[in-house]
């Protein structure tokens, strides 16, 4: 029997670094794949479907919604943005590993839908480093950059909801770190129950 | 504040290899310290208390009992061997990992006391390869093969009841399992609250 991936969940504040954090490991773990979105805003030039999004009518989402078929959703002004289930079930069946980069309020939906995944929570390695991240980035307005702070402030209440936090101060570090996790819990014994049986089974 | 360190619990069947993972483990970690046992059998020539052992008088050991100062003990033949609570307290207190290799009763009592540790199974590849390797140390007599095996079988059941399961068939893969395991363990949301209360208190 193949021995089913991970769904590993990367969330944190924006400005946290879980984007940096996805593309280091996936970099590192060529047989795992990253879990594509399903969206309602037209393609930009450069993008695929089923590479950057799955590109689906306004009326085909509402309709995996209806039919459950998102373990997450949102609306983004006038676009949907979601998770689809079945891509993600159908690469840990393979035995892939999937990472998900998500926001907070996105992966405490995830969690309600699919407990077996692992959370973890990227901090940065203190608030005010996190201030400087959001305001490098330069793109944003003064008002977006204070939103985005008051939030993140708000949001480090919801890390005991997730099963694992992991400071990101340097990249190779938190990286590492996420690496350890994925083989620990590979190694817990509630996902082990076909190799427990198998010993038992030689009895 | 400094880190406590982590009691990592190494348990298993006789002939799972518990011993030469500890020792490769010690070595990569200089820093860590194995679990000292107390036991009222008299020192041999080259063991030095404190180091091999804590030798203790029989009075002084069963004082030692009724002042619930082990984690867990157990009498064998006539002589007692336990695991002291102070020293494996004091370690981790200073920021050490302790790691205690024992055989799978004196873990569940541990378990039952100090249900911080992390405890992992380490199982043989298969139990043909287990029989191989207690029947190859060659030192017991061909019954005490019999009981082991039986026993190993039926302690197969408790499993269940440990953190992890790694199984030994490389040395070097199982050393590194038992390392992710720590460095994820470190990580987990409910062993982080001050790192996550000095996020908060930075709001």
């Amino acid at each position: 029997m193949k021995k089913k991936g991970l769904l590993i969940v990367i969330s944190g504040p924006s400005g946290a670094g879980k984007g940096t954090i996805c593309k280091e490991w996936l970099r590192r773990h060529p047989n795992a794949v990253l879990s594509v979105s399903a969206t309602t805003r037209p393609p930009r030039p450069a993008e695929k479907d089923g590479i950057n999004y799955f590109f689906k009518a306004q009326d085909e989402f509402e309709r995996m919604i209806e039919e459950n078929e998102f373990l997450e959703y949102a609306k983004v002004y006038d676009n949907y943005y979601g998770t689809p289930r079945k891509f993600v079930q159908q690469q840990l069946m393979e035995g892939r590993d999937v990472i998900l980069e998500i926001d907070i309020q996105g992966a405490l939906k995830v969690k309600e839908r699919f407990d077996k995944g692992v959370f973890i929570f990227i901090v940065p390695p203190n608030m005010e480093e996190l201030k400087r991240r959001i305001v490098q980035r330069g793109t944003e307005q003064p008002e977006v950059v204070l939103k985005r702070f008051t939030s993140a402030f708000e949001e480090i209440n919801f890390i005991k909801r997730y099963n694992y936090v992991v400071v990101n101060d340097k990249i190779e570090e938190a990286v590492h770190k996420i690496e350890a996790i994925v083989l620990a819990e590979k190694c817990r014994v509630d996902r082990n129950k076909p190799l427990i049986m198998q010993l038992q089974g030689e009895i």
